[in-house]
């Protein structure tokens, strides 16, 4: 039976702030078949990319990261808010679409030159983290061959800002809001 | 092929803080056999408590409650720390190890009246946190029928706790340092 995932977000207005419609996507971890049909897309995405791992953004970004690991079999590596990993680490700071600036963090030891990475978050908003762990996986020397969310914010342009750090990324999203 | 969880556990002195032997869990997450062999635990754990539903806790439960809701089948309540779930959610102030205050936050539509639920995180240390997160999902009529968690933490007496405010929760760890 196919499922539309995007019945399974909901729309919530002027949260976190005025203006902003967040999309909620706990409706659709609630429900089995929901969550089932959106692994099954998340795992063909990696699969078809092939990676040697695979990164997850904390913290939603694990939620969908951490099924497919299991299912294909990858290592899980994760990339963290400052202070939430032991050392050694490296980090990197960015801004956020509503919110003050942030600092994202990955064990300095997680990756090797030459892997094939594939990043995995719940969303992409204005590219901000994304571009972020992706530097934080090059710093290592590994690849990153690939971005996959679940949801993107297509007016936010993040697609063009991770595409404009890095032409050959394969960015896949599943629900597109225009 | 056995796996010895135990020795993709990383001790890691004196942090967060002076005196505090940390456990960092992702040498285990980067390979795939320990990974899945703990997953493979955590679901047979789970699948004997019969739940209709499995609650995460914020970060690190997810990662490992996220396969296990894909493998069983079940729906996933997200334990988040504060802010971070749009309204209407529910909060629970605790006491934490070694840091100041907390609150956890969970969705108060989450679950419903009679659902046995299972909670899981990756390490049970004092149990504040495990004690918090079973009030606000007693708070909507369900019942915690276990706490599952990889790693205890045996000297801190957080099994004891959960046991104080419900003798009849089935507490499950798989690795435990006395």
């Amino acid at each position: 039976m196919s499922v539309d995932l995007k019945e399974w977000v909901r729309n919530v207005p002027d949260y976190p702030q005025p203006g902003i419609q967040f999309k909620d996507l706990t409706p659709l971890m609630a429900e089995p078949r929901a969550f089932r049909a959106a692994i099954d897309w998340f795992a063909a995405r990696v699969e078809e990319l092939a990676p040697d791992a695979v990164t997850a953004i904390d913290a939603r970004g694990f939620i969908f990261a951490s099924p497919v690991v299991d299912r294909l079999g990858l290592p899980l590596v994760l990339v963290r808010k400052r202070g939430k990993l032991p050392p050694p680490t490296v980090q990197k700071e960015y801004s956020l679409e509503y919110s003050e600036a942030s600092t994202v963090e990955v064990r300095s030891d997680a990756l090797s030159e030459g892997q094939r990475v594939v990043i995995i978050d719940d969303l992409l908003a204005t590219g901000g983290t994304a571009v972020a762990a992706a530097e934080l996986v090059e710093g290592q020397g590994a690849k990153v061959v690939g971005q996959v969310f679940l949801v993107e914010l297509g007016f936010l342009d993040g697609r063009e800002l991770i595409l404009g750090k890095d032409p050959e990324c394969e960015v896949v999203s599943n629900i597109v809001y225009d």
